[in-house]
């Protein structure tokens, strides 16, 4: 037996009954390596920690995504469907980065991903600290401010640290004073963890962004949390910015901030997949941090909520288009 | 202070008060090598994974499985009885296996556990990958079909791979398409993860196998799930399969095929516990790979799910044999 | 930006936009070392595995709690409070240990705990193998037996092994048979695991120990359970241990006894935050055992239940104080 | 600054001035993937792990000597010469090879290297077990035995084990069997370690193998030993043979069958170097098992000894093709 | 093929034909256990680490060192014998120890090895810490004091610690004081590393113990320091003790005490080869500390060590009593 | 027993015999923490990995040095002195960096570097990247160009990467144009490992540096190699940098740009030892990456060579102010 012929003329992930999962290049999910302006959603990586102030490591993210991804398989279990049946989609890559230098690194990026979106295809990246979704959200804009969910630890809507404005504890901050994103249709979801300055919820608070800690989570469920995040986020179109520190580092230790008391792996998927029907714009998942995850796990479940996200993105896509 | 003193003649593991845990040989349990024609319950390994498509390493899993069970003490903390005291149960040894030929390993087993089956024990076996359940059940195969449960993140019921007919993702297909297992009295829980074909789950279904995604688990909890598993698997003689990558890989990270969103120790604890009062005939824990599990956890949670099954068993031949 | 300009007068920890959080120190929360004389709330490492019947390694547990505290920063994110703006808090260095001589050991922890007594500092341990609560409880005593609320897999009311009285699964025992602990007003939460006597149960129960296992723990939840809890203790004072153990082995694997099927640290903070207001008079956190924690997930769990229990003691002590 | 223009017109590895080394699919050498038809030179994995006795995982072997040679850059240090400004170099992808049979294995990548051999480009193959070495000779076979020299701690011409032919003990008997290596041209460097039969080595000596033990290699040194060697191996046609576990498991310890007391990488490398000039028809590196292997030190050692490889091939080309 | 037939009818390692190295229970060399009364040499397991000052996990040694014994196979590759062949070998188990008692400890491992004397078997120990030693040595004693080699980065005839006679910083002046050994007939080689205190040497120095440095060892090689040594040590009954912090913590990490600048695996394999013929009455290999040894390499090594220490002890009593 | 009464008035480590060397703040060689003010030599941490192109984490090696020099006692055993009682030498605690801004990283440690000097105490530093080497040397500047030697796999001459002058690929180029460093007293030891661009020498070679390569060293040997290379640095200050990459990565695997075929330990000893009696300005321990370092001995063998560079320096202090 070989894996089922695909529904789709496109190109698919290896057929794991010719090359085994232990075999190949590791690209993201097995996918060829394709050019953004021939597929509907790019898989991309950035490898980048020039926003890290403590631990770093997220600029070996993006390989081991991808080595990990070759766990992954064709068929999403509660669906049934296969996103690459749905739409075109590929491994398109890593953006350039430049690894002693963060505002050209913000530079590059942005510039990458403008690049991307004039070819209409919908980014899903496997970062990388959380500051490279500030430069994505900046090559994305099309004008008019996104909405926004993320499921993060961390509101990651400081001010600066040392002084410094651009470092993965501000992006969000940044996000909304440039308009990138509108707070009024921004969630944050599984924050926790002592801070270093509680006023640092105070910007965010006061934006318009919903913050649900995960106390709020726990004693919510993920429906209910999930209705009002809809409710807020609309019809309009948004990015989905998934930071792993959100999972509890019993399931993702590989992160340079990581906080006790996280969702589970469980409740994460049931999440993402409450996303679907969404008009997304972009993904991300962030700060997956290889030196500090032996065991490759965080890797593994990193790579797993990016196929997870890749479902929901290739159903909508698929709806609307169909 | 010493162990209490055992309720029964036969032998005991050792006494921690005597032989510290960290002493004297890993067997399971801490208990006496014997034949299996002197006891009523058999610990065996079977150390083999020559049907592994992707990580190997189970080979190694009864080793690890007899070393982490120095850390399993005699009583259950819930019935406060200890399996020792009800019947008599040893370290049977390892079932021979061949290294470079599968199909000769299957013919090893299966005469391995024909000669098991005569002396009437109740054999559990540590293995090994999940294939191994195959030529087990064709050695304990008394020409019924008997009832299974299976604890798994994957259906193990595709038709092959590669084109080769035996591997760790059939057994149970060939199982039922060899009369050994009835699919009327078969339970499946904890499926999950993507799948190379869907249509996988199908043979499975059409044969009447009852298949519980992790997803309805979770929805009804482990009393009303065990509740219609146990009213399926009736009165009649099962086969009990523990598959460790139906728990999480946080907490059995230590397995080829690992997938998120699994089963918590917890609940499978709760899930074993409700096996109480079935006709078990024998049982096996799987697919635990040492080389993937540096901190042994893997190998200590697999060690403690034997215990909890040995208790189930103990019970049972007790309720039946008083 | 730099972190808020604490409320207090009092030494702080380092600020975390001056001294990023990999240099400096690794002292307890990256406090000044200082004499309990001078502070209300007294950090204090005892570094000592002589209790340990199997696994050894806590005498490290001091010093890793104290280097993965480094990831925890000033302020509680429920309660917005920090406790370093309530109450003079400080590492006071190590106490005294024989790592040769377990009967000295005890004198010498003993007599350090006495001079902390004298200060009126409250002392929050970081060990250690549990045994060390014995010294501690004898250090602290005023005459009077205290309240004592227990989080640990195991209720180490053994009363010897090997014929020896000291070791850490008989602290309780002892300290209650030396009238340090009032065991009606005694409390543990998270049984759980095979047990080499179910006896040993019975003199903790005999004398009045409220034993709350696992199970009963998941039936009832957080809040019925510290409902029952916080009218066993009363209002006297009340001493708190909690062994890393109680933790499920996944989100605290560097121990030297772990039991699957635990707490979870969602839980485990829950469990802490309902504390307070109880008078508090010591409290600490044992067992973390760093060579079998090579990811240092265990000691971060450790710190960050160090600072749940600081937060704790901070807010009673602020609430009468005030 | 970026890596100087390379002297030659056709592909060359990723400029680490432009792509830093944690970027970028991790082909071997950061080279790009092309038809072997297209190269002098072609590294080719071989992910098997079907020939192994005790250890498996060697099938990983080629996606981490990949991922590890990111860490290889273009001019060796000693020459000062780039093996990429000589020679036309590749990564050529996976040879084809079934994980749950091994006879199918040897027939698939005995056509592989057939096909390769066709195009006249000299394959340097990343293993895999040394059991491929077998149908690497019979594909590239032209009708005369080839010359050949081996690093190993063992021999490899065991006749047997389990009563099977073929495993990667026996490699080595079956090629000379087979006539596909001249034994009168084979010479074996860095033999040790126990044996299950001395008289293992009694066929190799027969047959005319100088067989080298690590203790006459530290006797005479890396000169004396390769003047030899070289004498034996004449001006034919030579395979190079390199088991990873010839090098001492301090700094090999990811393997199969490690033996203390092995070769260092410094005299390693000093012996491939004194290779330059031989008619090399083909060269590997097997027996890395990252399993084993977890901090990549093995793989990065393979990876380098692959580049020391490709120099002397490359060097020895452009002396030829001058 | 199996493995050959051993030229001895008594009892053999498994036949690695039959159970491959990963089946089967760890026994040291994979022996059947006996009676020491059955054998010529006793392999004995002393499971102990309470004389350790800083780093602990001897007590974990004898487990792993059976572990990784499995890799060793009969025959040496030198001298082509295998000890099995020679003379009667067996595991013997573990001595008693009390995990609480390092007092009890010495009086328990004294009374055992005298036990073991009456046989008249020649133990060859697997540690522990190096304090076990001194029981050893009392109850091998037969009232004559011994020569000893001992193999170290330290000297270990400190006074005492923390005002503690007993730990492993003093077996060798406890022995020299006790009589048990001839300090004229002691010789020490590797010792290096920073101490607490010079004057440590000096008692050795005045007794006539000659301590070979590293530094001097390396200058004069393997042949000029063993002749030296042989000279010192005689024909009288020699006892030899090799702690494998002697080795480089390169190739043996897994120590409590390791002092970079080592020996290499290779020479201390050369250096217990030049044992040859002496009149052997008891060896040990100690301080291997499994939980600082996640690879196995400290133990693997150590059994390595083992094997040529039993090869040595058997060529000789073959050669007396032959 | 207690450590010997030091010889000198002034402050000392922590004396092992009453503060056991797992208790206790790991500061320095358990050295007090003191301003460079009071002291003869400054042992200063400078947190940084600002300047890595590939692999970071050196910003967490300070910490892991000052762990791991827990093992390290007070008396030399070659010359059998203590540095403390030589001269006055403390932890001076971290050097202040910026986790986010590396032109102001060199800022920060120059002016702290300055401070130093102005104090007349010699710096020993545990680093940090090799970039911070450059900084160092400019706050010491007393306007003359210094010598150097220094110890490392690679000659950091680079001119720039990804158009950047200041990384760890490029310190002593920009040393050399500042007039930091006298190239004609220059010497470096290890070279080797493959290159970017084998041109990167020629300035080197050019300015009159004399760069040994491993190859050239392993022919010579220590005494040749040092005899030239103290000829070359004369009698004039002498600046000494380490970086921990000279030696192999069997030893030191815990580093950014680990090169096989390096120094042992023994060698790097060998070779420090040779340093006695120079002029030494100021040293450095540099390219710790714990991250890349699970066990602790990269960190444990840099801890050492800090040592040995304090011994040299302490001797070569005593001799001249004596
Ligand atoms: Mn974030
Ligand atoms: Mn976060
Ligand atoms: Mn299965
Ligand atoms: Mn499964
Ligand atoms: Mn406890
Ligand atoms: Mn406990
Ligand atoms: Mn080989
Ligand atoms: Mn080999
Ligand atoms: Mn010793
Ligand atoms: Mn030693
Ligand atoms: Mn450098
Ligand atoms: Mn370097």
């Amino acid at each position: 037996m070989t894996d089922p012929t695909p529904a789709a003329p496109w190109p698919q992930p290896l057929d794991t009954s010719v090359t085994p999962r232990f075999a190949g290049l590791p690209t993201f999910m097995r996918l060829p390596v394709m050019d953004p302006a021939d597929v509907d959603v790019a898989l991309i990586g950035v490898p980048f920690d020039g926003g890290v102030t403590n631990r770093a490591g997220t600029r070996h993210g993006p390989r081991e995504l991808r080595n990990q991804s070759s766990l992954v398989r064709r068929h999403h279990h509660v669906t049934g469907r296969s996103p690459y049946d749905l739409v075109r989609v590929a491994d398109c890559g890593d953006c350039p980065t430049h690894p002693l230098d963060l505002m050209e690194s913000l530079r590059l990026i942005e510039a990458h991903y403008a690049g991307v979106a004039k070819t209409g295809a919908i980014p899903i990246t496997g970062g990388g600290d959380h500051l490279v979704t500030l430069p994505i959200l900046r090559g994305l804009s099309k004008g008019a401010a996104v909405g926004l969910i993320q499921f993060d630890a961390h509101s990651d809507t400081y001010d600066s640290f040392f002084g410094q404005k651009y470092n993965h504890g501000t992006p969000f901050r940044r996000a909304i004073e440039e308009g990138l994103v509108d707070p009024r249709r921004m969630v944050q979801i599984g924050l926790r963890g002592s801070v270093a300055d509680p006023a640092s919820f105070d910007f965010a608070r006061a934006a318009g962004v919903r913050m649900i800690f995960i106390e709020e989570f726990v004693a919510r469920g993920v429906d209910d949390v999930m209705d009002e995040a809809r409710a807020i986020l609309g019809d309009g179109p948004t990015y989905v910015s998934f930071d792993i520190d959100a999972i509890d580092p019993s399931q993702a230790p590989g992160t340079g901030t990581p906080e006790i008391g996280g969702l589970s792996t469980r409740e994460a998927q049931a999440l993402v997949r409450r996303l679907a029907g969404l008009d997304v714009v972009g993904a991300d998942l962030v700060e997956v941090a290889p030196p500090f995850d032996p065991s490759g796990l965080t890797a593994m479940t990193g790579a797993t909520v990016m196929f997870e996200l890749l479902c929901v993105v290739a159903d909508s896509l698929a709806a609307r288009g169909g």
